[in-house]
């Protein structure tokens, strides 16, 4: 795709938008990148999308700072003990290729935002950037496309709704960082009068009912339905619908009362979804793998993989079901340099993971308020089987007792604590890190259903989402707006 | 492919053998493993290959250690720093899948010899195996199947030929490391009373030219031609041929005369290949990447990566003109729990390393052999340019110098120096590793030409080799075997 084609990508947009009369209630914080010269990326090219390739609905999942160790640690975590083979996964089953993943800049390794703006817009940008170019430019997001063509949107997350990867497709701002201007701007950037999103469930009461302003009142004004519990999600029962469960993001899973809830909200979406007549495109973000992959947490970034595996998996059910529909799924990063061997061992026990229940700051913190759990070594094995049920020789237990007994007078011992606990998870499982950030390997991609031909091979992220723009903007399955 | 069918294609073989009145040649060291009801693993599915995708040549590439890390560091140390865009490397444009590397245990983690047998064979095994299963039983090789069937056959390698990966397609044993024994078995494995390979190119010389036996010379009494020299590589004008360039491995390809020499000997291998009328399978492997990942030298392994990329690229210009030909290319495993991006810092610097032009342990040699050159600042500069010619701050220079000087009376000096030195070419990089081993995580795998098709998505090792040995033990190329 050329500049000039980018730029009638821009202008069609542009003129939907103004055929609905609604460039008006753009804000003003951001206009359309209407100057390529200067811009130093292109929109990658797009094949034609054949007729009988050319899907309904779209499904677009994304596991935040999901890298190749994470799918291949899952492989060994999930492994039947009972059989002698491995199980292959639903990773295994959906495979078709790789992504690489580099910021428009000279680093090569991208955060969530410019990843997600790549992955929303086919446009690569600045680390921080939400659906804005260097020049802070909107540039058009997928979803804004799927509104100007009448299709229902939905994003279903375990961060709050305003994290970097969700804000790029339903908002522009030159900042992550901006949640509340991210959160008002869901109410502001307007496709034929409507917000972005049909349908938004994950958290962020703190960003959405704020002393300013209560925008949980203001989308019902809207006429959308609101849920502010995870266990009253079946209260909705009709798009537009808002569903918001936790200050920031959802519990983690291995603490969580549901540890399927991404798969438990994405059944919700799909049902509400299906009694539509309009086609639409669901993103789903299993949000909480990055993050435990910043703390290094592999037994907090399993769990948190189980639960995406459980979505991916009811995902090709729905589009088994559902022959016109295209499961697409991807990572924007990969997170911590996580490797599966360390120190010269040829070995990775993930399944003692499963052994671990609980995250290792929680046990921290529980250390800190009952310091005497460390007094002797009954007393912490006692303490500790409840969180940590891994059979660790007495030495051993002990060794590490007396390590974080010496650690309780130090300067912010909760977290040498925290970090002590994860060391000794990852000397157990043979886990390796190699930062708190992200890393800059290529991340895998998964397809499924109509169209998922489009997506084998080697892709960069921006021709992962040029094509699936292709696919929304494609006149053949435009919908009359409701409005 | 259930234990029946295993049992039949050992039987095949068998047949074969016995039909060129062969079993006879079959070491005493091993029998061929015919009791399969104690055996964990059965022999994964392979397609039936369609006449239009079956193969007549299979060039069959290995990088040795190459997980996923390596080959997106390569596209950016590949990268054109004259260009606005990221260019795709050979890898990007043949990538169609990845592959699963466990060996037969339970470690998750595999070495070059159980994975070299799974490749080889389509049978998982230990680590250590050359090509045998747990029992020691012979497990047959896509090599000796295709020798069988009157095939050519070509192993192309820059570790010496009797390493893990080679020797588990010529030879059976219990050891990779019995390396004299291994070397003996190339002469004693025969099919229809030739050796299983009709070219070696590679190292070696310290194996095959003994105080006991000149395995060189018997090889030319079997009518190959020989050559010593990588620079007589021309001096072999057909089939068949062994070519030793080095008592083991060749010279890394960073300080080689020739740092495209894997390039270099599969062209000649490919030149000699096609003056047959009969098919042919060669196998390529570059060996050397998993030295640099074992012993964590990222500029030892970006060289070796960019001979492979251009052995690759060849490749893929020889099936472009030779259209019945398939291209496979895969790793045994991934080394050194290589990361890109370390310490929090969002960057990977990968460019420098075109600016480093020694082993860090060679560079470590000279400064135990000439220690004055760490006497000061300027000597120090002026020693290491022609080394290590990044431009690094004058400051952080002399504290390296600092550092080394304090090396010189500790005990091991020179493997500390040259550790101090791989970690400053790290922290300038942002590189990070976390073992001195392999690591589990899941392998690229790419394809072209015909039969491409049948490697997409994610394959254990063991299916990629169960598909190969299909294709090769078809009916439909077998030739007559000119013995």
């Amino acid at each position: 795709m050329t500049h000039s084609t980018r730029f009638s990508r821009l202008v069609a947009l542009q003129s939907k938008l103004i055929f609905g009369g609604l460039i008006a209630s753009l804000t003003a914080t951001y206009t359309f990148a209407q100057s390529h010269d200067n811009h130093s990326n292109s929109a990658p090219f797009a094949p034609v999308i054949a007729t009988e390739y050319l899907p309904k609905n779209i499904i677009y999942l994304i596991g935040d700072g999901m890298g190749p160790a994470y799918t291949t640690a899952y492989r060994y975590y999930a492994d039947n003990p009972q059989t002698k083979s491995v199980e292959k996964t639903i990773f295994d089953q959906l495979l078709v290729g790789m992504s690489s993943t580099y910021p428009d800049d000279d680093t090569y390794v991208t955060d969530s935002a410019a990843a997600a703006t790549a992955l929303a817009t086919s446009y690569k940008s600045y680390n921080g950037a939400i659906a804005v170019d260097h020049q802070h430019g909107a540039l058009p997001t997928i979803f804004e496309i799927a509104k100007a063509q009448g299709k229902n949107t939905a994003i279903i997350v375990t961060s709050q709704i305003n994290h970097a990867t969700p804000a790029s497709f339903l908002a522009h701002n030159e900042s992550r960082r901006n949640y509340d201007q991210i959160a008002d701007s869901y109410l502001s950037n307007l496709v034929h009068k409507r917000p972005v999103a049909d349908l938004m469930l994950g958290g962020g009461t703190q960003y959405f009912v704020r002393a300013d302003r209560d925008l949980t009142i203001e989308f019902q004004e809207f006429g959308y339905q609101y849920a502010d519990q995870l266990t009253e999600l079946n209260s909705i029962d009709s798009l537009p619908a808002l569903g918001l469960f936790a200050p920031k993001g959802l519990p983690a899973a291995i603490e969580s009362n549901d540890p399927l809830r991404l798969t438990t909200m994405t059944a919700k979406a799909l049902e509400l979804l299906s009694q539509q007549d309009a086609p639409f495109i669901a993103m789903v973000e299993a949000s909480q793998i990055d993050w435990c992959g910043h703390s290094n947490d592999i037994a907090c970034a399993m769990t948190e993989m189980h639960d995406f595996a459980k979505t991916l998996a009811l995902a090709k059910r729905y589009v088994d079901s559902h022959p016109d529909t295209l499961l697409i799924a991807t990572a924007d990063h990969s997170t911590g340099g996580l490797t599966l061997g360390r120190d010269g061992t040829y070995q990775w026990q993930g399944q003692l993971l499963h052994q671990v229940h609980s995250l290792p700051r929680s046990i921290a913190k529980l250390i800190m308020e009952t310091p005497n759990v460390l007094n002797d070594l009954n007393a912490f094995s006692a303490f500790l089987r409840p969180h940590i049920s891994i059979d660790i020789e007495d030495r051993k237990l002990d060794g590490l007792r007396k390590k974080l007994n010496s650690r309780l007078a130090q300067h912010k011992a909760e977290q040498i604590i925290t970090d002590d606990l994860k060391q000794a998870i990852d000397k157990l499982t043979y886990t390796g890190w190699t930062t708190g950030g992200h890393d800059a390997i290529d991340v895998p991609v998964y397809a499924y259903g109509k169209g998922a031909l489009y997506f084998r091979g080697h892709k960069d992220n921006t021709e992962i989402a040029a094509t699936l723009i292709q696919m929304v903007q494609d006149e053949r399955y435009r919908q009359t707006p409701t409005q």
